[in-house]
């Protein structure tokens, strides 16, 4: 199967900023263990920008995306809708366990049209993510 | 008079996707026939990049727009705050009737700032928000 | 096609109170001229009793509804489930944008069950709803 | 005894639209049915009107009354007061299961001043709630 | 002055039910001795129906209202939208102090359009009001 | 027909406590009166524990259930999924008018997987169940 | 009868600010007029810290007492706690109607145990209170 | 490791009842194959009842926990408490997708305190908890 | 060691009304006694004024402090500042079981910064406060 | 006096697990020192079983109970209703202030109906309970 | 120009209280500091009484106030009474960042009467406020 | 210092639109006078794209941000969980009072994260904020 990796806001900074929570190790290179690891064959794109990410899901060329949505996952009906038109499976990841950060984050509004969620694994999260595959 | 339509995220794949809710005519191929039966000019510009929709609105030379914001439309103060900076009149549009979705959908943010708004007459909402000019 | 204009509470006021809202014109004459207008057959009724715009959308022996419920809008159960009872399509207008004015009427009970919306072009929204038919 | 069927908004149409919902039988003639079973002496009343529904239940020389009040149910404090205010027992009964429907039909006003609810059993239910006097 | 008091739903039962809350006095007997202590002209009308109240306010020719709404004051968008539209000036009269009742009789939808409000004097309140003219 | 009544938390006190409100005799009792009045078959079970309740209704071999949950009405997801997985009609019973009670009292999380509800005829409540067979 | 006017916060501004609101008579000359039309023996106190209000209610010698509490009528549950404790009758005005103010307004804590409640009449609100003697 | 899936009210219905949703297969047969692919030792708990699915997590002595709380999840604090007590990590599966359920189902109590969350990968959702270990 | 009973608005009245509630003794005579009972020093004092309670807990020179802070205790953000900010453990104490009343008196805005609470033991909960220190 | 001490869900850990919050000493020993400062006869039950402690409620042959009912304190109406339907008073502890914690655990449903509150002193807060009776 | 610098309840503990927050620096030692670098005259009242602080805003004789409200700043509606009828323009500071804090001290009833706010730059905030004079 | 000012969506429209409220200077205009009067060195961009904010943000070179996020500041939790990864300061800015204006703009997601907050003061609050360096 081939599977793409979507990372939202602020998730090119894993690695570089707040180490004690996201650790040392920078996402591509994370990334690049994984890839080793997967039985699948992977691919990954990072953008800042609300509508790009809606882009990718609508013409990725793929079997199922693991989407991180960062800040987006909160507040993005775009994105819901998104992922609700295509029929690519779409399974939801946070690093962190949202449920148990500030009430603005314990609603998601994608995860009624996700295929799947996976939340509070760390950075292990994709890998567990890519089981459901 | 020149009118825009302008289409927010996800609305590029009229056509293509869900034909059971939106048919199986893209939009493109619904301006082309429209445009043959409207009195006004018309000019049409899709993004699922809510700044850009901004950009647009800003930039427009037009009497009037047009605006089906998807899902920006419950979301979106800047959005708003663009509709009721800019002089040029907005009628909102949706295809469907939102008050009969979910509960997030309920509440536009840009409506009280719209001119006019035509809501549930599906892909003809378009041809009705016409004749409010 | 014949079309019902149905108006409720308050609406046979529009022309003699209030003209910096809703002009000179009372709505007798208004109708008038859109009749003139209209490619459909048009009758009229209004009502400031709830039941009774429940008895006429039951008994309307016609092809399509105008209906602008005035203050029921709000508050009505038991006009949202005529509509829904009946067969004839309703097309929901009301003169000023509903969502701009106070909370209490933000909420449309009877939208839901409507055909298609249209608010806030002015007197002239039932001339843009007949373009709904 | 003495008993009062009261019908509000809609409830006319039973038989005649929805037979999915009603089943195909008028209510007339299943109260018909109903007076042939029950061992007390039944009348009825319907009326589109809240006010009128009121005039009834004031007006009424019976020993119960059993009440459908449609969609005036989740809106109206008169009703709920005018069976607070008189001393005839009243039994409210719903076709449908309330609980089990939109949000805006959970609430109703007028269960707190009945002497017994009966909802759910469809058709059925009037018979039901005979059996509460 | 000519000064109508207009009374809504239920308010045709004082003095004949619930003599403990609302005395033994019909209002009938208290408006004639209200009308030999008055300085002004007084007329009186009761209904238990929304729209007949809204029909009221409307072809009332006086110079002032007042009215108890009844349970139509905490539900009416429709009456308050006859109260805003009409010039007369009209008086909110209730005879309990609707603040220490029910959570839903705490809102009056007619008080933000009302000249003045009296609640909670009992049947006094009548009188307190007709003070304010 | 075989019937059995499932009785949940307290309920087994009545009788012997509050006897103002619930009078003077036991459920048993109350009970074996019952058998004797019924067409049906039948058989009685009470516990204070919620999982117990469940076992019982997912264990049961009966041709319908009268349940009244007493406090777990409110609370219990896990009875409501237990009552929506079996095919077993459970009719939903309180003795009291829950909506005239307590705030947290007016939500039963059971009443939209029940087939039917009957709230607030005492103890007679029941028997009244059984005419819904 | 002796009656204590009690003004809260900021009233002893009126007639020095904001005159087109509350016109250019100080409350103190008000006063001497009320003084000269009541048939009562009136006394008058003002206040801007809550707990001089309250000391003056509890020690009041008066037969009634008219309260216009100001800014603290919506956040005084002390204010409340003292009117219902003393046996002295206490009726409140407000000069506004505060219904038609901002929502933080529209609730008063001190409505519910108070004799009676008068809203909205301007400066006149104290004579109609008298009335309520 | 040793891993103890521990599952809460109605999954032992898994199998046999609602077989369009859950399938034909039974916990127990899932469990078995489950065991042969899975490089953890496991062991396979149930209960109806509350209490005695915080008696299995205080009592268990396994590397890791996987609890479906079934309709606990969203009422038992109880539960919460359990899990944040012991030192053993605990993994939240459900078989279908809670948030895009009933919204009584959206909020999860135990998800704060479990060490990650797996939702909607329906029964294949207990093997790719196995991954977070 | 030194305490000091610290009492708010209206609990001087304690005694003299509403003895149906607080009995006949003054707070004063109950000091009294519980002096002679107390193994510690006390001291007394009681204002109505929010902003001496504040005064009094920055500048008392004692082990610590029993706080009944009347009705500011559902509104006051000051006095939580202030007891926040000093060192004197201060124990919340209330005579009647604020949970049982209205609404507006289920939340202590001052709870979360005491040491301790006692609600609900009538005069007796001083004493068994005292059993805190 | 006999007092029965009840503890709920989760309180038998006290002594074993997070001793940074609840010491190190068991709730047993501490029991045991308990009993010989009492000058009451002392009783103990724990049960994680919500029902268990419903049964031994109803069953308690004493003359006081001091009830700590952990996380079913803020979810269990039937617990409650138990409270409220036996005579034997009930004093409610929590070892924390259950107001400085998480928002689900501001509101007891037991308050309500215990004979008094004892919140935050620790495992002190036994005693102070006792101080009660 | 003359400015009054005015500080509310538990602000003349700074410097001697939780110097971890506030520093060790009191406030008239900042104020001496902060005159030598101010172009404007600067003054300064502090005090614990809310009632006060509106005495000083509306005797102050000066150009423009700095007010630092502490806990009254979320509670009173009487202050924010007193500033909107004032004309000497007020400029709201706060220490820390309130929208950080507890939800309680998200909402200021001051703010939208201030001429500007200057929120979470410490003690820095009111010479940052100076600045806008 | 090096200081970036970043303007969000529509603040490009400043001094062409809506001059009444913003003034008929561009802000480019204003940032030429405030760079003369400034002791940091100051930089400027804008965009209507919360991705490119958050771009900007991320790659600043700066000593210090001041932000005004125009209508993102309501809805971005992305640009919130920016500000919160990256060390430079940032100051919010508002041209208007936000707490003045509509419900939804009372609640800032970035003041939260932000290290100052300077609302209200039009155009000078930029002036203003540089002061909080």
């Amino acid at each position: 199967m081939k599977i793409l990796i979507l990372n939202g806001p602020n998730l090119n900074l894993v690695g570089t900023r707040e180490p004690q929570i996201y650790g040392k190790q920078t996402f591509e290179a994370y990334f690049e263990e994984l890839k080793t690891r997967s039985p699948h064959e992977l691919s990954y794109f990072q953008s800042n920008i609300e509508g790009e990410l809606i882009d990718q899901i609508q013409q990725a060329n793929v079997d199922g995306i693991i989407l991180n949505a960062g800040g987006y996952t909160h507040t993005s009906v775009a994105l819901r809708d998104c992922i609700a038109a295509v029929e690519t499976p779409v399974i939801e990841v946070h690093i962190s366990n949202i449920a148990g950060r500030e009430e603005f984050r314990h609603t998601s509004l994608i995860s009624p049209v996700c295929a799947g969620c996976v939340f509070g694994f760390g950075m292990k999260g994709y890998e567990v993510a890519l089981g459901g595959f």
